[in-house]
């Protein structure tokens, strides 16, 4: 092969196969292992195809959701997961991850990078309905997840029920008619004893 | 929660958690398992994005595309992963499948119901540019991770040269651009002796 196009373009497909060995603070519905953030990716970019409909925006822009959701994750390769209740963890990661954005999307054609990056900044900048109701998904699944499993991630790492509500905010701000269903998860997670109060 | 249709679409995203536990004959580049599924959707969901160039149909509608990328698989939650190369697991495939689809895609509310399950039967019967892209990418990325891992999973199950061949036509069909450096790769694995001619 000779196409320098392509070669970069498989260069990075072949580089992200690593997304798959991240693991994340949340486990399968079936309680049998992590996930991953390959396969987290995937599902809340089903999410955005299912749920648009409670986007802030009635008419947000859902195949930039989708690529967001993609992608938003693929820094972790190097930066590594960071549990968004760890506070000492989140003091760097920006920094950390920016390095790691500028790496890996780096690998790609120019133009192409430039998209990556740039969608990837806009998911961190949160700012347009798209970023916001990205970011809202990538809530939801978590939550989803952690009670459909009886609050287990929770109660290992003893989360309080004022965290997920802080991280829910992000909810009501990408889609506030989701946010009702998952602050009513909340509730009666910490009611059934999955989530301390 | 009383709202019926939020519930159907909540049970679905419930549902298809378990494509993350079926296993694929793929493994991952880094050699330490076989892909799931849900996690191999990402990736071609990905490669969707990076390489629309390459499909026949200049103007191929990607958000069609990806949207086949993500949901293709999910038949295999009851029917399984049928391995390409299994004749006698092929036989009865598309009945089981089928049969999995009306289940799964009958989970959500009539209108996604019916958007998802056309969708995947379009995905199925390859007519159009979009499903042909899609089959194509579908055939890519098992190359890619096979050929980047010395052939693993084709020395294991005896794979032969011109059934890759034979199951590369997808590309030729839905992304002829790709099809040469696909049949490169074929061509130089059968060299290094991870594919027997």
């Amino acid at each position: 092969m000779t196409d320098e196009r392509l070669e970069r373009q498989i260069a990075f497909v072949v580089e992200i196969d690593k997304l798959k060995s991240v693991h994340r603070q949340t486990i399968l519905i079936d309680r049998t292992r992590k996930e991953n953030s390959a396969e987290h990716s995937w599902h809340i970019a089903v999410l955005a195809i299912l749920l648009s409909e409670y986007a802030r925006k009635s008419d947000v822009d859902i195949l930039r959701v989708i690529k967001m959701a993609l992608i938003h994750d693929l820094v972790e390769i190097d930066a590594g997961d960071t549990y968004c209740y760890d506070e000492k963890g989140t003091l760097d990661q920006r920094e950390r991850e920016e390095r790691a954005a500028g790496r890996i999307f780096g690998l790609l054609p120019a133009d192409q990078e430039e998209e990556l990056l740039g969608l990837w900044r806009e998911f961190e900048r949160g700012e347009t309905p798209e970023a916001q109701f990205a970011a809202a998904l990538d809530r939801v699944q978590p939550i989803i997840n952690n009670y459909n499993t009886g609050g287990e991630m929770w109660k290992l790492n003893g989360i309080q029920s004022n965290q997920v509500r802080d991280r829910n905010r992000a909810v009501q701000k990408g889609a506030p008619l989701l946010w009702d269903y998952t602050s009513h998860l909340i509730n009666d997670a910490v009611k059934r004893g999955m989530l301390q109060e």
